[in-house]
């Protein structure tokens, strides 16, 4: 009878791999990512799942003619491991064979083989597909793995415990028509706008919880900061004092995400140029004095006094960057008109919410705040706001069988991305954009 | 100025912890989960995120009555840690000071503080935000939640990187009608029924890629093994020599999963009785074969020629039980017919496909296979299948780009929880299940 045992041939060889290896042959699954033709010799780089290794080709030494090495091709080589001091690496790689697995029928019709892709935006998302696979833009990817893998370690050490909650809903979190509708098997759905529901319903079975997944959002806003598709790192925590501890908790998150991304994706960091911002003290304004700031900073006359303009955020970055040295900065008690339902007013002024932004080098990254956790005074809230009780029963049975004070986060993973990375676009940092004109691919 | 330094108070407390603090009082934040009254004492259940601890109340010596502790209430609780030899954590708890937090305005409509919850399926997933807080039904999230965590600690290893796709997409991959439409912007899109397009074009990027997201189907099953929204750990690897090393790569990480488990989620283990099973060698049977062999073992007769009925999947993981002692079985090529236009066809037979199922516990809970890599071959299977291969352009781009030889497989979370546990309905490892009948809570 045929079995499989579960024995993994092929292991990834990793430039750590390749250091142990010296003075000895070795097999690289990998993409011929470029030929550079030299005098009487050549450099063949190949790319694996996250190194590109450049390799020394003379015709004397390999079976097979450099014409035959295609871009793009997919390839079995054995290279020869010399010790070479004045290498990045420590060794020089020599190509001995090399066996084709697979080739293109057509060559790239975008350059992705230099240092960065030179091409505009449109191009470079239409060409996912390849322009992915230039080292610079993948990177980009690998990063927010790292960014992902580290937050997940340290909100697990945490003890919070990572949901899924589901995309089809029967209404939306956020309120608004920003919401996307789908017809389900002849009745009226959504799509989730945020998971908000439920990890406020899983504070009362975990008691912090975590989830890292979709949500859809249909704005109408075509910008360099929305999209309406994206990937949102929400969570909730029960037994808090204030909202200030959601806070000190995201705070030591970014901190432990910083680290995290210098011990393990230092070959991304390097080929980004990422210069981490340090966390240490965070400064907090609260959502009027920081208007008041700017305005008299920037002799700015104040036009909106319920949010802030893109403009404004990215002043007030500037003068706390200025004055403080810091990159991000928290400001608090959004008005309450502005806040959905659920937020908690403060007590001493009922106009102002316990919420919070966090703004991270001019843009709003993380939304935030204290939760409305007792009965009545959601059931009171909701009538204040003009909306429908009843069709809130399932939400609000959780608060009626009681449920610790609680609050939490939602953090734009791309749009957290794009920032670390000082683009000017968040769609550089999301892997197949979702927007107003785009669908594919 | 106001600032945060990330500093956390409040540490949720674990049962390692209180053995730590012999003869000390610790702070507990906790829900209420069941006081149970005896003869001049009581026994206070408290709940946290993971645990529930015993408490011995004894009016005396707390500061509250013992009617002002309500079931659900939210609280601050001092106990004092006496060593015990007898019971089963070495220690007693004793109840010194309690502070309410919150409590709730209703008792639960259904008993969640006994072993089960004994209430019908519809009313347990109707009571969601409650029912879950029973221990016993948390904790089938919970070690869910270790799978996932096995899951990808074991792909980490093994050098995939995790992605996140698009969920709204232009096509499905799947096609048929089992798919829901929704307006998107005046134009009509879809909700992805897998990762298949994207995994495999980041496959090009990386070589080696995961995703574990939503999948949506808007199939009109409504049976005991469908759902509408389901979590799809999806895997795709390049550069393998045959499909086989796909089933190679999933045994190995049944493997480490339960591995895993056993290591880390002892708790939920225990509390929900599991008997992991025991992955030595999985036996793999060819379609055709298996459907041979249940004709002949059971004297049945063979209708479906294409697929397997349901009680085929049941008998045959009876006969490899009782043959080879194995819990999972590899049914291997499958009809061309019934596969998807991506699926590799055998060489040595093109009515078959170089693809598997795995069936664990007469359920099949994988779905994978070797893709077609070649831009010629695509285009001739696309055209044989009587699909526009205008249609998949952006698609087949990365085949005519260059791509490895490459697989993956796709597998059900919950369907994979729900046969670890062996129930009979995979709604109950399913947080909020989404069906024909329920889009709530």
């Amino acid at each position: 009878m045929k079995q499989v045992n579960g024995e993994i041939g092929r292991k990834v060889v990793t430039a750590a791999d390749l250091k142990e290896k010296l003075e000895e042959e070795i097999e690289l699954y990998a993409s011929i990512y470029k030929v550079r033709k030299m005098k009487g010799f050549a450099f063949v780089l190949l790319r694996t799942g996250r190194e590109v290794f450049q390799c020394l080709y003379e015709e004397a030494f390999c079976n097979v003619k450099l014409e035959e090495l295609v871009e793009e091709s997919c390839v079995k080589a054995r290279v020869f491991v010399k010790p070479e001091e004045r290498s990045k690496l420590g060794i020089d790689l020599m190509l001995r064979h090399v066996e084709i697995l697979s080739s293109p029928t057509e060559g790239s019709p975008i350059v992705i083989n230099q240092k960065r892709v030179d091409t505009s935006l449109q191009n470079l998302l239409d060409f996912r597909m390849v322009t992915l696979r230039n080292e610079r833009e993948r990177s980009i990817f690998k990063l927010q793995e790292g960014i992902v893998f580290g937050i997940r370690e340290f909100l697990s050490n945490e003890h919070f415990t990572e949901i899924r909650s589901p995309k089809i809903v029967y209404q939306g979190a956020e309120g608004g028509a920003n919401i996307f509708k789908l017809d389900y098997f002849g009745r009226d759905a959504y799509l989730a706008q945020s998971p908000q529901f439920y990890k406020q319903m899983m504070v009362g079975v975990f008691h912090r919880v975590f989830e890292i997944g979709p949500v859809f959002r249909a704005e109408k806003h075509d910008t360099s900061r929305h999209l309406n598709e994206y990937t949102s790192v929400d969570f909730e925590m029960g037994f808090i004092e204030s909202f200030e501890d959601i806070m000190q908790m995201e705070c030591a998150l970014l901190r432990f995400v910083f680290k995290f991304l210098q011990e393990n994706y230092q070959n991304e960091l390097e080929i980004l140029q990422v210069k981490l911002p340090k966390v240490n003290e965070i400064p907090v304004i609260k959502f009027m004095k920081a208007k008041e700031l700017i305005r008299d900073t920037y002799q700015r006359e104040i036009t909106d006094l319920l949010d802030f303009e893109p403009e404004e955020e990215k002043l007030l970055s500037e003068i706390f960057l200025k004055d403080t040295g810091s990159e991000f900065v928290f400001v608090t008690h959004y008005p309450s008109m502005k806040r959905p339902f659920y937020t908690m007013d403060s007590s001493e002024n009922s106009q102002e919410t316990l919420s919070f932004d966090l703004i991270f080098r001019g843009i709003e990254i993380t939304t935030g705040g204290q939760r409305i956790h007792q009965y009545e005074k959601q059931v009171d809230k909701l009538i204040q706001k003009g909306m429908n009780v009843e069709e809130f029963a399932s939400y609000l049975a959780m608060h009626k069988f009681g449920m610790p004070p609680h609050g939490g986060l939602g953090l734009g993973l791309e749009r957290f991305t794009s920032r670390l990375l000082n683009q000017d676009n968040v769609r550089y940092s999301t892997l197949f954009p979702r927007d107003l004109n785009r669908l594919t691919p």
